[in-house]
């Protein structure tokens, strides 16, 4: 096997981050201006930049609004609550972002949310688990610490389940966690430290993108090509003996993706070889609208995947249910973690979950929503193809709520995201699921919060807008050489 | 203010951690035989055993059957899974614990459990939270993601009662986590990096204790005298720059101990002064039975204390709610680090318990609890009085669910802990809350799962099992030499 090539602007990212915690650069000083940061690195300005805007994502530098470049200050609350770990800036943007983002409440002006990726609550059928819930809650016993493995009747159930898709599972390998967020959080705690590389699909789910970050992760991409993960991508990344492999073969979030079976195979082929742990992210495993799916990864290579469930897609995620099933030693030890952590996760929401599954009233909720999906995705693809501009691709996914909409070139997907925002739709740009933080030109639109009608009404707004923008780009490259480098400096505003 | 003194064997334990952080020492390598390296290192035996026991506690070396002692093995879970991290070790032995514990299941061999701290689950009002949660359970909002910083009603009326009792606090400095063991990780994960420093009071609560492990901390104790916290060994610790003090003024774990309002006072001015942040967890103020308490740090110093709370103790700890006030700005990014890590709690179980307190369930239900509480603490104190051998201390405190049972010198709590269980009781050693793993002549005993007669019942069998422990120690001492060297060995067996 021949050499990874790492590209150059890792190369000068990480050994910018060297120099800050090595103290060559220390906290809140400005850094030489890029032309002279250049020079200095012998890189050119478009490598320099790509390599601060890993930098940036990963929390160790911030630029203010001069346009200077400054180390990450990283005490930030007074005196007592001293320095805070560059997670630390990652946090406090998510959160600037909770609060600012106008959420779809009542009240504030109405909108089209196709941003975000959470079943309606208005389709949950309350009425029934309610009476589910008060069933169990007059047990005492659901209302006392439980184990810390999860509530086993309910591990019996998610076993039998996973079976049923070939994967092997028994309630002493599963560990019920508050949603799957969690289980890739108690996975990355055991395995990564400060540094350690992590591979993950490009594009790729954000919220774990910003997960791995938190942990100070590097982040290694894999292209997707039309039937999955890139084969050669991929042996290069995984001879860099990432810590693990962090994949979403079902539906892939954002792309809506599914990866064939032969691709899912050969994935497999690779991790094994390299000796790379790799977490399947089944998120989205009960949302196929169209047949079967391929086998999941932990059916295939048991002992190599640790696979990760929820019902938070399907049906309600406000009660934060997620399960992992892996080898057993290693479900053991996230078992220990979650216990030194939090203890347990509360028994009484389980036992009621476990009586909505194992009397049917979950499968009879899937059907209910896999006819919902399915005339949605429809919608939503007629209305990309009919308002988008010439040269848009998106296909229709066969399951899932996430439709990606690749925009012709030029196209920024953060520009359009925010343009389409200002008409009232919000959609996630295609950057907030670029490991490298990159301002892709596309967008994942979510058919989770709107029905088909008003899912055609807020695509015709945002291909608009698409339209507008191309137009702009046009006059602008047919005017002076000026913008390009306006266009440069975009590129880091992160 | 003179030099910390930092003792001898703390030096000791972290070069020789430093040794294997920078592979010196090797995975799995042995350890030079104690004799040798004691003089390599130019101590005696007895600090080097007080060093490594320190390294074991923080899960650097492992002791085999043999005797011994090698560097811990990192990897071991098959090759996929790569190197586990340290704490590993921690949770490796914590599981054991968890799996091998005689649990109080109906079925097994009848004990008496003064070991667990959880309320017994018999004496819940689960009828009447049942219809609370009936009642919230048909609102489908209540089942969809909630806000990260918990569910806004319940904040707010955890704010009014947190300022009953002098603490400033809004809805918007209140965050709502998985129980009090979670707002403690995430105030760690927020500003501890490995090998930083943590004060805690010596002895302190073990879960505490096995979450700093977790996260490396170096664990620098504070000794206690009647009122608290010593004040000299605190300024010593102090001037160490911790990231943070752990403190439990209120019926400590696990010494039962109030702190009196004077020593609140100099253990703040001694934070203030050195620049510390102080993590109050007050996690069993609601059961005072002896009148009012003093103001909680938090009252006096709120910019400089996070203050953790908790229904668990008094209530039902399934529920999973506890909460953290503190400055908004820090508030804000646990807040972040919570949405990042897991999301969100269950909106559900906080509306039902927010209607449990607001509507006066609670303190309804803590009316009943101290009355429990009150006959119980004086049976078992009463008990440890007439059963215990003389030289035995154990004041009766004024609320909360333990006691502290300080044994004759020279009975081993854990030697005394085994023979209790032998018999049918389990007690938590004091080696479970030693900040450096010593086996104190002390137990720690739990009111909260046994009626007063069935603690006498208990008490006077640990009683006769302590009296039989002292007869052999004496009869030892009076026997040939060779024993010293035995009991010196015993003492890293940890």
């Amino acid at each position: 096997m021949t050499a990874p090539r790492v590209p150059l602007y890792r190369t000068i990212a990480e050994s910018l981050s060297r120099d800050i915690r090595t103290g060559r650069y220390t906290e809140g000083e400005r850094l030489p201006a890029s032309r002279l940061l250049a020079r200095t690195l012998e890189v050119n300005r478009a490598t320099l930049h790509q390599a601060l805007r890993v930098l940036k994502a990963d929390g160790w530098i911030e630029t203010n609004k001069g346009g200077g470049t400054r180390v990450a200050r990283r005490s930030i609350a007074g005196p007592v609550i001293g320095p805070a770990p560059a997670w630390d800036r990652i946090a406090s943007s998510l959160l600037r972002r909770i609060v600012a983002e106008p959420g779809p409440e009542p009240g504030r002006t109405p909108v089209y949310d196709l941003s975000r990726l959470a079943p309606d609550e208005r389709d949950f059928p309350a009425e029934v688990f309610a009476s589910f819930l008060t069933e169990v809650a007059r047990n005492q016993a659901l209302l006392s610490y439980g184990s810390p493995f999860g509530y086993r009747p309910l591990r019996e159930t998610l076993a039998a389940r996973l079976a049923r898709r070939g994967v092997p599972a028994d309630p002493d390998t599963i560990l019920i966690v508050n949603g799957a967020q969690q289980g890739l959080d108690l996975i990355t705690r055991a395995l990564v430290d400060p540094g350690d590389a992590v591979a993950v699909e490009d594009p790729s789910y954000s919220g774990a993108l910003t997960l791995f970050r938190m942990h100070r992760a590097r982040l290694l991409g894999v292209p997707l090509d039309a039937e999955g993960p890139d084969p050669v991508a991929l042996a290069r990344v995984l001879a860099e003996k990432p810590k693990l492999l962090y994949a979403i073969p079902d539906f892939q979030n954002p792309t809506g993706l599914l990866v064939s079976a032969e691709r899912r195979q050969r994935i497999l082929e690779a991790a094994v070889g390299a000796g790379v742990l790799v977490v399947e992210d089944a998120f989205d495993a009960d949302l196929n609208v169209e047949g079967e799916l391929p086998p999941p990864l932990a059916a295939t290579a048991p002992g190599h995947v640790v696979h990760l469930g929820t019902i938070s897609k399907a049906l309600f995620p406000g009660v934060r249910v997620g399960w992992i099933s892996g080898p057993k030693e290693f479900v053991h030890r996230l078992a220990a973690l979650k216990r030194i952590g939090e203890l347990t996760s509360p028994p009484i929401l389980q036992a009621a979950l476990n009586l909505f599954i194992s009397r049917g009233e979950y499968d009879r909720h899937l059907v209910r929503t896999r006819t919902r999906l399915r005339s949605r995705l429809a919608a939503a693809q007629r209305a990309v193809r009919e308002s988008f501009p010439v040269g848009t691709a998106c296909d229709r996914p066969s399951g899932g709520w996430v439709l990606w909409i690749q925009l012709p070139r030029g196209i920024s997907g953060r520009a359009l995201a925010a343009a389409a925002r200002d008409k009232g739709v919000l959609v996630s740009p295609g950057a907030d699921f670029s490991p490298d933080a990159a301002d892709l030109p596309a967008l994942r639109i979510s058919v989770a919060r709107e029905t088909g009608p008003d899912l055609e009404k807020a695509l015709a707004l945002v291909g608009a807008a698409a339209r507008a923008l191309l137009h702009r780009l046009a006059v602008q490259r047919n005017g002076s050489g000026k913008s390009r480098a306006g266009r440069e400096e975009a590129l880091i505003q992160i």
